[in-house]
């Protein structure tokens, strides 16, 4: 029994390995940053659209483990759950190989509104 | 004598090497975009500035030949000229490797401006 | 009837968009390194494998019109077809919108292989 | 007095900023890389040689913490220094915004050297 409210599957595509032949780190944000924005829009809430509309969900805090690098041709799932505290929406994420199921990075990412340029406590979720 | 009136140097970052050890065909478009950018504001246009104004300078046609990659802690400088076609700006760009001043690559990048939707010929540069 | 012996089909990431709320015209060269690299593996053959064999497949020349931009939330299809021509693959690349159908980007791509660093006629697909 | 032993001076060029019309989160990761490898170049260590050399630097862990978002036309300080525990490297990369000194992002990277597929303590700074 897990935790996890959100499942995307992705695949590594190769402009996304460095010179490493592995994922290059940032893209893990990319992986993580597109799996919750499909959890919003599952829920019928645009990344876009909340901009348009003067509502700026932006990342407060990042904590991330690497376990095991992702490289070329392998397919991935970004599990999510999260959790309302306060200003807060903590989105719990965990990237596992589709292959053998290993764990690849877990990651904590803390999400807070910004309304007007002021942080906010509007309820998007 | 050149007809170049714009040159910006700059340095290859390690993340924009892809697995064959050389920076992807990806990242050259960025190097023109910022170095376009960069002439903008040597003459006082923001791009940034120009959309909140309503402007859209959009590429509307790209022509790239790749003659020498470029690698990891390569420095090099692109080098720009426009002209004004009707409606179009027609960039011509060319990145050259510092070391040896060897051609990298050869662009010509043709961007028009869009104004409330609507291709116009509005004079920005 | 038409010539495409290859279709993939992407979504736009928000990432992916830049402040003109649009995708980055570098993206769409990423679109079509992906959609080629899935035509070769639907072959059998891997970008990856292929630079551990010493065999690596690089651009040699790229022109692209831009006929519609791609936004947040756009699916879309990459279809794709080539053909082979002396040491050249020469690519034929469109992404049309899945909403409508309509054609958002044209390209052509040409592609020569290089081994131990030599143009090479290695016959790869 | 500040442990700081390097500092990297960099410009948010526009590719960088999503459709928020902020930096997009992922990018940091690629300026701290960056000023990373810098900081290993000044000491005579290249990361791409490191890896043909058979060592990979890899990271294990990141913590971030985001205070004040870089825009367009944002010049910013990459300032870092490290310690060495056991077989991690601890980098410690704070992000400043040139214009008025303020801090941008504060990171933590955890690196550790991969050396034939081992996590290994070979001495590398």
């Amino acid at each position: 029994m897990d935790k996890y409210t959100h499942t995307l599957s992705m695949k590594v595509r190769d402009y996304e390995c460095d010179l490493q032949g592995i994922v290059n780190n940032a893209n893990y944000m990319h992986y993580l940053e597109h799996a919750r924005h499909e959890l919003l829009l599952a829920r019928g809430l645009s990344f876009a659209q909340l901009h348009r509309d003067g509502i700026d969900a932006v990342v407060a805090a990042v904590a991330m483990r690497f376990k095991c690098p992702l490289k070329s041709g392998d397919e991935f799932m970004v599990k999510s759950w999260f959790e309302h505290q306060g200003v807060k929406y903590i989105f719990h994420q965990d990237i596992f190989r589709a292959s053998d199921g290993r764990l690849s990075i877990r990651a904590v990412i803390d999400v807070v509104c910004v309304v007007n340029g002021q942080l906010s406590e509007v309820d998007i979720l």
